[in-house]
């Protein structure tokens, strides 16, 4: 069979489980924002046929022949060009997969599933001993799935980290972290300490939730989220789903007494569906049509919700509507004191809660605690007084029980080990694209002033989302900023913001 | 294999291909309800690789061998019996799949999608030449089939009814439709020259679309829909979707100046939807958990509608709701001028917007048209002259055009032939069934004042739901009210109901 035709049934076999997986992906949307309370014990039996379809397919040892034919021939000889990504792509998924036994997969499936529903109940009961059990299975779980997966340094986090963000390693993110962390705590400290400090009450009152939905769709559309090819809608925990080409559905949801938590929640969700609405909708169910790490996705959502969304420029634009929408609380509203509002520091013990400079040292604790817990170096039930040490010297905080503490997250109870540090990665690149969008477009400012964001959304088109996975992670960004990834841009970023809300 | 190993591979693998099928169910009620208009395309493909493997597993060789170790086995032995009934109908449903050649599902498939798009670009242009080409190739594509599946009758018409109303054949739908054309036809005329008629103004008004929303949700679940088990949705064509145990989804349309569509509409559809919540969620997926046929099913939704939804007995309780909840339009009209008015008789031209004592008139016109269609005995460059007679003579009204005549449907561009029948086989068992629930419970009309619909519920859990396809739908009828299928109780219903409402 000669290389060609070998590329084409891999495309064809790739866009068939992809297919199946889109198929899930609706379901799962659906199970979280529209379907009736009883459809659930039934909506696991359809998600559990339609995974195993999708894996038989994706792990079909036809799959590994068309791979050797095709790689080395000619048809990949450029390694930029789209058939050499997706061959690359498609032999580092098949790899993974059956590299896998299937009694392990079977397994993490079962524990994982039980130590979710164990978590829910410690975490209810505020009992860390109930968990632990569990703790340990995963973890153990965890250890012999990086050992078959296998990673070039040697270090099974690495295994594990592959998955959310290729190529990344633990070595290199600590060297990010640390000397990210080493200049937050410092910049933490000094705006716990500040005296001149933003008043909340500004936000207080009632925003009618039918408008928070409204002023959410105007400000989606208005960054370019195409509603002809997405929705919006309520579900108890935000997300972004890009289903199929031509149908990315974001959620959120909203309470009367809060405009933040609807409104930078969808600019967040915004920013995923942009970069899922910027993937060429020809090449779907393919590694060239699809996003290529939970880093750069999160990048994307960061940059819209923080950079965007909290600057000085884009309120000059908003606020006179958000004004005009919500009357009652924001009618007489000064600018200056609903913009420093909204950029509100405050050192917490709840990741999700978290204000943009306190959040990566809440990722950074969990990255180190969970390297250390999977090398064994921390005994799983030593997890609740390390986690309380580090709040305690880089927050400044002391959770009273375990909920509050190292409970709170659902990540490792369902076995998501090395997917915490990819929230921080996405904080970094998008101060890092930012700053490059700005000294690329020169009037940034002015043209989000205007309500324009479309040359912004334009640039992240070109330097981001139409690479798909042409480029790892760390050389996509290296393209498109000029520089390796880089904790000193979100630094800057946040001393030049912050330092003026505070008046430091 | 022994017969009850066989059995239980059986009824896993019938609860495999189901849900699939389930998971079907839920992409199409998402793409008229929910999905942006980009998904469309790529929602085709979907459905298409689901319902290919759907295909596959169902007409699966082994699906033959494990039907034929349990044939003739004690397992089987009283037939009617869980395992015996779900043997007879996966061996019914077998057979019709295996029966019929890949090539000519395909081409069914590809022509009946062609010709859905011209009859729409036909109807739109009220150019019936234009839908004339693929009236004809359908109609060869469906004798193909027709004799493929084959029928006792030897007549190709049973070949294609049975799979919509498994036992029916086209002679005994005769007698029943000539019998009750011939009752129908002087009471339609009696009722158009009535001088005392109802007076439409006192719906004219504004009904608010969210209180429309909300009185078809306190209706529907007043008699008996469970929206932890359903939801009620807005599409362009309203239907009911029984897609898992456990959830079922109805959808209406709604606008502000007719109260009419959306209420008469959402009972239609519950009637639908509290027989598909009468099945037995522990069957899912095998015949002895699913309904029996269409003409039973429109039997479910035209009783609630009608007999129930059009009486006087169920707006004593509710026209004071209903009177509260639209104080415009309704707040100072009488009872018994409402309750004549949405019991309005108007021939017309439009299948869709017919009432109750019209409505089987159109079906009658269009069972005898295909009847002869796929006979030959019409060719279908005559259908428009031939319809058009029909109209004058059964109705007493001439379409102007095409579009409002013999184009109005999209059933025979779908390659639906056989499914209008069950339309008013569905009016029939209605009235038959009503009849004798009202015989059995004594004081339904008492029940119904009251606003308690449960005592008519529970009669028709009993009497149909229940048994799901145990018995073929003349049989279950037969069960159910001590006759076969019958059109007196239907005549005399309409003549007890709409005599006193043209004063006749």
């Amino acid at each position: 069979m000669d290389p060609r035709a070998s590329y084409d049934e891999l495309i064809r076999r790739s866009r068939e489980w992809s297919t199946l997986s889109s198929c899930s992906a609706l379901l799962s949307w659906d199970e979280q924002t529209m379907m009736p309370p009883s459809g659930s014990s039934f909506r696991s039996e359809q998600l559990g046929l339609l995974a195993g379809l999708e894996h038989d397919r994706a792990a079909d040892p036809r799959v590994g022949e068309l791979l050797a034919i095709v790689e080395g021939s000619d048809l990949v000889a450029d390694p930029e060009s789209p058939e050499a990504v997706n061959v690359r792509e498609l032999r580092r998924s098949f790899d993974r997969k059956t590299k896998l036994p299937r009694s392990l997969v079977e397994e993490l499936a079962r524990v994982t599933s039980r130590a979710q529903h164990e978590w829910v109940a410690a975490r209810k009961a505020r009992d860390f001993g109930r968990f632990l059990p569990w703790l340990g299975r995963v973890l153990s779980l965890k250890r012999q799935e990086a050992d078959c997966v296998g990673a070039p340094s040697g270090d099974p986090y690495d295994a594990l980290l592959d998955e959310y963000e290729p190529g990344a390693t633990a070595s290199q993110l600590s060297r990010l972290f640390d000397a990210l962390r080493a200049d937050l705590v410092p910049l933490v400290e000094a705006i716990a300490g500040a005296t001149d400090r933003p008043d909340p009450a500004v936000l207080k009152g009632t925003f009618p939730v039918d408008r928070q939905k409204i002023l959410g769709e105007l400000v989606a559309s208005s960054i370019g989220f195409d509603f002809d090819r997405g929705r919006l809608d309520t579900s108890a925990h935000p997300f972004c789903s890009g289903i199929a080409p031509g149908d990315c559905r974001i959620t959120t949801r909203y309470r009367p007494d809060d405009f933040e938590e609807s409104f930078f929640g969808v600019l967040h969700e915004v920013g995923h569906g942009l970069y899922e609405q910027g993937l060429d909708p020809d090449r779907f169910g393919t590694p060239m049509g699809a996003s290529v790490s939970l880093g750069i996705h999160e990048s994307q959502s960061r940059l819209w919700e923080n950079l965007v969304g909290r600057g000085r420029p884009f309120w000059t634009h908003w606020f006179p509507i958000a004004r005009r929408l919500f009357r009652d609380p924001l009618g007489h509203a000064e600018f200056d004191a609903f913009h420093r509002a909204i950029n509100r520091v405050e050192p917490s013990l709840i990741r999700t809660q978290a204000d943009e400079v306190t959040y990566n040292l809440h990722i950074i604790i969990r990255f180190d605690l969970e390297r250390a817990l999977l090398s064994g170096d921390l005994p799983p039930a030593d997890l609740p007084s390390a986690w309380d040490e580090r709040y305690r010297h880089d927050l400044g905080v002391v959770p009273p029980d375990a909920s509050s503490g190292c409970l709170q997250d659902v990540h490792w109870s369902a076995g998501l080990i090395g997917y915490f540090p990819t929230y921080t990665l996405g904080n970094l690149y998008a101060a890092q694209l930012f700053d490059r969008a700005t000294a690329t477009l020169g009037d940034l400012d002015q043209s989000l002033s205007r309500g324009d964001a479309l040359p912004l959304l334009h640039w992240l088109r070109d330097h981001i989302h139409r690479h798909a996975r042409r480029h790892c992670p760390a050389l996509l960004i290296q393209r498109a900023t000029g520089s390796p990834p880089d904790p000193s841009p979100l630094v800057r970023s946040l001393r030049e913001r912050y330092g003026p809300v505070y008046r430091l």
